[in-house]
């Protein structure tokens, strides 16, 4: 019996990096958090503390914001596999590559009736996410968002659920249904129009959530990853995980009100949390694609 | 020489009221967290441990939830005018009534290219804010909002400061300006369209950020202060709290990189924090419209 | 009628400075989150740009960090008025002076049963503070700490409330009492060994929340306040404010469960929020001494 | 090609559990924050929206409260396997069960010298973890703890690494090391003194971040870890991750101070993140004991 090095990475988590492009009068921007991870033989590290394989973090910061310039970035799906590539192509000793971004959305600014050539106000609805993984077996993206929050005040339901002694919860036909909700997508290709495509999920996503008449958040959870499949090809699998953001019906009746679900209180804990894979059945294999660096939260 | 109880105040903060409205197929909500603060002859509670006087924080959270259904909420002001009036009127010794409100905006989720009857996606920018104060002084609404991260890309300064032995920042003329804009304003009368004139201050602010060709964020506050009042009759006085989100610009010089103002790295801490109150000279007196119940950070 | 200038400030927020002290083998550290303000004659910034009189809130960083090595910090209250007198008293447009500090703490770690010299596992409990105001009035100094997380499983009684028609509350002779508690002291002198009165302080507040039969976090609160001003004359007002960290005995009754004040379920919104100010009434004007420069939450 | 349901699980996250001991004058208190997740054949929730396979969160919640006082509290593993059989056994449809818990420590207030019956603060150091699986391939338990903060002043070198054409680091000898540690050990019994097993897990990788002269936290996580293994027979694996919380050297010779690293700024963004994995090389396999149910970030 020995003990040994298993799993390992490093890298500079959270760059927060904004590129403006300033070609014409009319601004454009883009807001990123950049986190990178390299991985390879670096034992050496550990073991006795030679660092002669490791490119410190440091570099690995100051080369994302080199290649915002020298590359640009055309979304951050592009600007992951560009990173990515470049540790693994360009550095000796690495074998992979692992790059989160996170991109922060904004919107132009309203004057006069007119969109402000370079005032932005920072838009808070969901940040979208991207993880590219390169390494020895291939080239995996990973697309996604977190914290899209969502709600419909009618259309879902929840009854005919297993009991046991320890179940106290009615059963009802009509509730709030809202979360917060997360999803990641892994391509099958790198040669996607990733903005366009991004845009495309976002709006069958919510579709889905709106139109079907909900009998549990799974049931919406699988129509949502469904009908992303069968209208994306180049898309194998979709992680979906949805926190139950609870909407309690306030009990008015007691000072002879009558609340027909319309006087809610927001629950913050504890809170039902629902995750699922929807995927094709000859999803290729993802390799290291969902191995994360964890540098985001 | 004797010690003695000064200023008190007790309350419920933040309950999370979620109101919807069903009166026809095209639901309504408005999305709210309520801090109610009752403030009068509470010695007894303090000296003896006598409760006679004191009204449970509960039941300050049933009547806020009660009073969304009997009242409704036409805006977070005319909502909070609503509480306090009760309080002070209906519940004896109360003879103070400070209620605080803070609303999240949500946006009509989009499909099929139309507007959802019942579903929407929460909207991330700022969080519009009421404070509203009835006591035997009269009764004092400051209305405003945080959060607002607004950025502008060019059109900002800053130079001939003045300089002492601790300094060495250098002068520039052309940078990016950020900030997470908190607004307060002080209204003089009731009688106000509290949702329209919420919307017109909010554009005024950014009109002001936008356009104006900034020798400092202060002179940017200036203006936006000065604009606001010159507006609005019915407000008396105007505070902003801006942090300066710092966007210092990447020295990708040293790899050979062009860096004219289109690669920044965003910053976290330290930041400049500027503040300032814009009013008219005859403004009437406060009372205690500013006197926070602090249950919303 | 006129539009005015009023209240202004602007500084520094959130400076993260540690200072080691490496004097011998056995190092001390201090662990700082120092937020600087200026006050005085600014009107031409905000009015036409003019920076002139304006000290560079990047300066302002320089300085304190400058200072940790050149004065040292031997407290937070003296530190902070280090900076809070050299800003008034040698740059020559600053009429007053706010500076705010955090102080996080450390406990050294243990190794094979001794306190290692160089070592330290920071401390969650509470956040020590202070607050130093310099201007033409004089010199005042604040103390306090935030976020004290105190719980005691009995001695706590709520009962003999009022009641309306919105009250649903029960009577309760006991009950968990739990609050995150910030208190703030205001001295009248400078000549303090404050971290003494610091250590002092804090423990006269904790017995005294631990030792009384509370009819109310009220009652709790006035006891801890007159107790810190009997015992420290340098100490002119206290201001206290206690979230109630609500403990709601769970019903497992239902389960055929006693449940005598054993299974709690910690809320975490809406709280009660209890504030008072307990001071001597022959205290001195407070001037400045409560104006905030707002750079920390 | 078809699409299909692949790995899911339900459940209530972030039940806030306190439990109190009032056997004697003398309360203990253990403080949790419960998450449980269930596995099985749960498709038909997905597919058709029929829930009578699904037990409610809601019923599992009651659970985690019900089995507070029924089973009692020895220790956050003990109670999560507690929890797990029960689902797995007691349920019918239930196939596997996931219980992840956080455990916040408290101290004894300490009133006149010596240590209260029934009050204490809340201390701030690392949040304790485990994390429970019980499924047809056996039970698993991870313990583990998170966001232990821990600087050392010296000892600690970081040179001899690779260099590209993005490098500008500097090699350093003497560096300040910090950082907020994650651990998770993977034990291969449950036959464990849980309680006496942590703390002297604890006890070991401080002692390891203090003592070793450190050429990179790489070689520091690696000496942790087997120290760990070494000691342990009952743990097979240990999992680390350690962002770097950088203390920069703070540049105060420009104003004609020595800074011998004495005074540092404390960065928040972006930071180095190592994480690395230790394991015995006849670890016995892990089935789904890595699986997480994401509740608790």
């Amino acid at each position: 019996m020995a003990i040994i090095l298993g799993d390992n990475q490093y890298g500079k988590a959270e760059c927060r990096l904004v590129r403006i492009y300033r070609d014409s009068k009319r601004h454009e921007i883009r807001d990123l958090n950049v986190s990178t991870a390299l991985r390879g033989p670096f034992e050496p590290a550990y073991l006795v503390g030679d660092q002669s394989n490791v490119l410190p973090t440091d570099t690995q910061k100051n080369t994302a914001f080199a290649f915002a310039k020298s590359k640009g970035i055309d979304s951050i799906e592009s600007f992951g596999l560009e990173l990515a590539r470049h540790f693994v192509r360009d550095v000796d000793p690495v074998e992979g590559a692992r790059i989160e971004i996170e991109e922060y959305a904004w919107e132009r600014a309203i004057v006069d009736g007119a969109e402000h050539d370079h005032t932005w106000l920072r838009k808070g609805q969901e940040i979208r996410t991207a993880a590219v993984t390169v390494d020895a077996s291939g080239e995996h993206v990973i697309g996604g968002f977190k914290d899209l929050v969502i709600l419909k005040s009618t259309g879902s339901e929840f009854a005919g659920f297993l009991t046991d002694d320890y179940t106290t919860l009615s059963e009802t036909h009509d509730r709030v249904m809202a979360t917060a909700l997360d999803a990641k997508w892994r391509f099958t290709t790198t040669d996607v129009a990733w903005d366009e495509v991004y845009r495309g999920i976002k709006s069958i996503l919510v579709r889905e959530f709106a139109t079907l008449q909900s009998l549990a958040l799974q049931q919406t959870l699988w129509h949502m990853g469904k009908a992303l499949l069968e209208t994306y090809p180049c898309i194998a699998e979709v992680r979906l995980k949805a926190p139950n953001r609870h909407h309690f019906s306030y009990d008015i009746g007691q000072f002879g009100l009558d609340n027909s679900n319309e006087v809610f209180i927001a629950a913050d804990r504890p809170y039902g949390l629902i995750e699922a894979t929807i995927l094709r059945d000859d999803a290729p294999d993802a390799g290291q694609a969902w191995r994360a660096s964890a540098g985001l939260a």
